[in-house]
C-alpha cells in the first residue's frame, strides 16, 4: 500500500504551488520546467517591470529567480514539507535588456533542513541559434519545514 | 559661478529617478523619505504581491529595499552619477505580515566609485505604540557610473 | 530540581568552544567580551595575517567575524545546542590596517532553527579617544544544532 | 614595439602577489594551477586550521577561495591592474573533513572595473578514483585598481 496515497507528486506541488504565488502573475511570470532539483521560470519583459532607464528591475529579475530556487529546493523533498527562503545573494552581471528572460534554480545540496541552491537569470536571444546572455546569478539557502494550513488563504 | 548650475539636488533627482522607475508603480511603492544617506519606501500590501501562504513575496520586499539602498547611495553621489546595483544579499527574518511596510537603505560607507548600503524591511503596526517588525535585511553593494542616456527611455 | 544539573551556562560554554577552536590560536584571537546576543574577538595584527600589500587578508578578517556570529547565536540557545554557519557574506569596506582589531558579532534574529547575525570588523585606534575604523562588515546565518560527540577530538 | 615591455604576465603576476600574501603561507596555502579565468589553491588539513570538532574552520577555507577568485579576476586584467575584494558570500555545504582542499576561483564576468567570481572548496579524496566532495561554494566581486605602490611593504 502506498504510505502516501493522497500525496501529489513534487511537479504537481510545484504547479499548485506557483498558481497560488499571486506576485508571480503580477509579474507575468510562467513556470517553464520543473524537473528533480530544477525548475525554469519564464518573464516577458514589460514596461510595468522596468527601472529608471527602461531595463528590467533587479527586483523583478531576483523574485523569479529567488522562485525558481525554492521551487527547485521543493522537487527534492518529502510532499508534506513547504519551502521558505532563508536568505539569497544575487549578483547583477549585465542590463536586463530583452524581451524575455528565464529564470534557472538548481539544487546544489540537498539536505534534511537545509538545501542550498544557484539561479541565474537569462535574457533570451531574438534571433534563432544566439547564445541567451546571463544578466544575473544568485546562491540561495532555502529551508524545508512542514507544511501548515495557509495563514491568509 | 556656479560651476553645476543646471544640475538638480539629491532629493530632487531621487525623487525624479523613482518616478521613472515604472516597477515601483507596479508595486504600489511610494518614497517616503529622503535624506542624506538614507531613503525610506513606502510599500502597501495588496494581494498582488502574494507568495503562496498569502505573505508579502520576498522578492517584492527585496525590490523595495534594494531600490531604497540606491537611492540611499544616490543621495551622496555627484549630480552627474547615476547608480548601479552590483549585488545585494537579503535575509528573510519573518514573513512579510502585515498592511504597510516601509523599505529603509542606509549607506554604511560612501566611496567614490563603490557604496555600500544596509537594508531593512519593517512591516508597519496598525495599532498606535506598537513597533515595527523587522522583515528582512540587507546588505548591498552599488557602484557610481556616470549617467547615460537611457537607452529605453 | 535544576533539569540540567550538568550543563554550562553560554559564557562557559563559548569560552570553552572557543578554547577548542585551533585556528583562532593559529590566528592569534582572543575572546574579548561574551554577552547574551554579543560576542567580540580581538585580533592582534601581525605580518603572518597579511595579504599581498600588507594589510589584514579579508579572509582572516572574516574568520574571526564568523566566529563572533557563531558564538553570539551560541549565547542564546539552549545548553545542548551546538552552532553550525550555514553561509556567511561580507563586505570589505576599508583596507585593514592596524595594529589591533576587534570582531563583533551580534544576533539581529534568534529563532528555534535559524539565527541570523550581523557582524564587523573594527580597526582599534592607537591613539586614545580615536574612533575606531569599520574594516568589514557580515550579515551570516547560523543553524542550532544538537550536540554530538566531537569526531575528531 | 612591445608597448608593456616590462610587464609580467599573468601567470607570473598572480604567481609573485600569491607568494607575497604571507596569510597564505601562514595557512600552508600553495598555488595548484594558473590559467585564464581561473586560479586553484591546494590546502591540506592541519590541525591548526580546525574549528571547535577538529574540521576545518569555514574562515579557513573562505580565505582560500577568496584568494583564488581574486587571482582568476587578475588574469583577466591588464598588467598594471591590482585586485581588491569587494565582497564575497559563502555557502558552507558539508563539514571541512579531509586530509587536503582544493580551492577553485572562475571568473563568471569580466569587466572593466568590475568582475564576479564563483568560487568552490572541495575536499580531495584519498582513494584512486573517489570524486571530491563539494565544502563550500562562494560568489564574489573583484575590483580592479591602479596598482600603487605597497603602503606596508
Amino acid at each position: 500500500m502506498d504510505p502516501h496515497p493522497a500525496l501529489p507528486d513534487a511537479a504537481t506541488r510545484v504547479r499548485d504551488s506557483f498558481a497560488r504565488q499571486r506576485f508571480m502573475a503580477t509579474l507575468g511570470a510562467t513556470l517553464a520546467e520543473v524537473a528533480p532539483g530544477r525548475v525554469a521560470i519564464d518573464l516577458p519583459f514589460e514596461d510595468a517591470l522596468a527601472q529608471q532607464h527602461g531595463f528590467l528591475h533587479a527586483g523583478a529579475g531576483a523574485a523569479v529567480v529567488d522562485s525558481a530556487c525554492g521551487y527547485a529546493a521543493l522537487t527534492l523533498m518529502p510532499a508534506d514539507a513547504a519551502v521558505l527562503t532563508i536568505e539569497f545573494k544575487v549578483n547583477l552581471l549585465a542590463p536586463g535588456a530583452g524581451a524575455r528572460f528565464r529564470a534557472v534554480g538548481r539544487v546544489v545540496r540537498a539536505g534534511r533542513t537545509i538545501t542550498v541552491c544557484a539561479g541565474e537569470l537569462l535574457a533570451l536571444p531574438d534571433e534563432e541559434g544566439a547564445e541567451p546572455v546571463p544578466v544575473a546569478m544568485m546562491q540561495a539557502t532555502i529551508m524545508a519545514v512542514r507544511e501548515r494550513p495557509a495563514l491568509r488563504d
